[in-house]
């Protein structure tokens, strides 16, 4: 695996299949872990933060389920590589902007992703494409169990893992579901749902993760809490409340075909017809427009476009995948332009 | 030819062709003439009208030009049916909705109409595609002149030609000139254009004529003076101003195209792509569709649409012609679905 192949490869957690994949984009879990007897991230000297790179890398290699993989030392990058990762949700905007002894590792399904000397020492990031946070945990867990082999942990029995910041400790797991809700979105429905996943302690980001709002209708539903409960306790939670926000957008969805057929066809169509033929369009507008046609492919009303093209347009409209298609720099209106055509010719005009 | 048939013709002005029709949709002439010893038609009693009616029927069958056309007494019609006569440019609202004692002839092309019992007696126009009076004057010239053999035209020497209203009176006649001006709009130009013209006792309509708004980029221009000057006087003013206009359009077209083109791009097929998508679309959202969509064909941009089948969605998408295809009576809203199904058709989605 090359990182300069990846612009052409698709990630298997956009491929639009798996359970309730027609309402969930994907299942992601990522595990916060320590190395005992190195400071954590920020308050460490370099040496210090050099040999967790080298620890961590050897463990990599000696790891069955990360062969093939790629390890970055993401002070080699530009700005516009460190975006292009970020953009691909395999490692967060943190990550990307103070980058000295900071490694990023991908396998290359980009189903795994390891951040090395983030807020801690590995976070460590599995994704599937659907509702599928059973397979998500196989492969995380036996990942988790393979490292701390090799890797002495941080870790208090009375406690659990120890992390730089507390809200991770104990489990220092974090689930996190991106849902599409369109139905519960036109339906006005979707504040009630939002405020009582809420008051059950989980929380909701946009689809571009922690500090985006949500647009779109895409909402990334987390868990908050991660101490005091096993994984799997914490993961049944999150399927529960999942399971629950899925049956809703059901019934929006069913209700708007039977009351307002002719309405949704004409939004999904009409986007449809403009991401075909838009030869200027913005960031935001894609969004909204990939959302409406991701509808319209999910309910079978448009036929001739595939869920994992419409995923993958997702990434590959967004700045940084623009730029290295061009291969330069490209200004605001540059990209509005580049966006247009990069989606009239995937999508076929 | 039958009333029947209408709906699957196009009329010949709509063609698209003849000189400048990039930018000059049609060429309009019309005549007012009343007959010698009838009161005008607000004046007139029944068996009067009911004379100039048949008199008018009789001169008409012997009249050469007007072979194979067809005398339809509006008493018989319904409102969708005379609806549908005004939207096709036929006859005027008035005459639509005060029916008693009218009658309209039409010929085969649809490029002769005569109104009979209007305003006047006889209310003749001609039209044809594109700027072109002269073919326009040639066609109409002909029919007055045979028609004053058969009929006796009210006519003094000192004044001309006698007309109810007295603005008419004198030559009898209107020239209009239908132009499509998006890139005067685009560039706002377009209102110290149209406050010149009106300086040179021009008056300005929108697409549908008398009484419409000017809309989608469409401007029908005609003189407001009939007296004291001969046919020919008018006709060149009118070719005068109009070939000032076009320049005009044509600067401002070749500076859009220069120094816009991305946007205009965006604009144009934008425009397509709803056009040939969207399932629900009112009728002012069509006639700014497809004017943008008439500059995309006259520019070279969008080849694989014909602009008389533009030219012939303006009047297919209108509420009669809308019901006349369904053969029922629709509500605004069902003739929103049904227009947007039309021009999916039309277009080929």
């Amino acid at each position: 695996m090359k990182f300069e192949d990846m612009l052409d490869r698709t990630a298997s957690w956009l491929k639009g299949s798996g359970p309730n994949s027609d309402i969930v984009i994907s299942s992601r879990i990522r595990l916060a872990r320590n190395l005992e007897k190195f400071p954590f991230p920020h308050w460490a000297k370099k040496p210090d933060s050099e040999q967790v790179l080298a620890l961590a890398a050897a463990a990599f290699e000696k790891t069955p389920e990360l062969k093939d993989g790629i390890f970055l030392r993401l002070d080699d990058f530009d700005n516009v590589d460190k975006q292009f990762l970020v953009e691909r949700h395999l490692m967060s905007n943190e990550h990307a902007i103070r980058s000295s002894q900071k490694a990023l590792f991908i396998n290359p399904d980009e189903n795994v992703a390891i951040m090395v000397n983030e807020e801690d020492h590995l976070r460590i990031q599995v994704m599937e494409s659907g509702f599928d946070l059973d397979t998500t945990w196989r492969i995380m867990d036996s990942i988790d169990n393979r490292l701390s082999e090799v890797l002495t942990y941080a870790f208090k029995k009375e406690w659990g893992y120890l992390t730089a910041c507390p809200t991770n400790t104990g489990t220092g797991m974090r689930g996190s579901i991106m849902l599409h809700l369109p139905a519960l979105v036109m339906t006005r429905q979707i504040n009630r749902v939002l405020e009582a996943i809420a008051k059950l302690s989980f929380t909701t980001r946009g689809l571009y993760g922690e500090g985006t709002q949500a647009s779109g209708n895409f909402f990334q539903i987390s868990n908050q809490v991660s101490l005091g409960s096993k994984e799997e306790e914490i993961l049944g939670n999150i399927k529960g409340v999942i399971k629950q926000i899925i049956e809703q957008e059901e019934k929006a969805r069913e209700s708007l075909v039977a009351e307002h057929r002719e309405m949704l066809e004409d939004r999904i169509w009409r986007s449809y017809g403009t991401l075909k033929n838009a030869h200027i369009i913005s960031s935001n507008e894609t969004v909204e427009l990939l959302s409406m046609l991701r509808l319209g492919a999910d309910l079978g009303i448009v036929v001739d476009v595939e869920r994992s093209l419409i995923n993958e347009l997702f990434i590959l409209t967004q700045p940084s995948h623009l730029q290295k298609f061009e291969n330069k720099k490209l200004s605001a209106n540059e990209r509005d332009v580049k966006r247009a055509q990069i989606i009239r010719e995937r999508i076929g005009g």
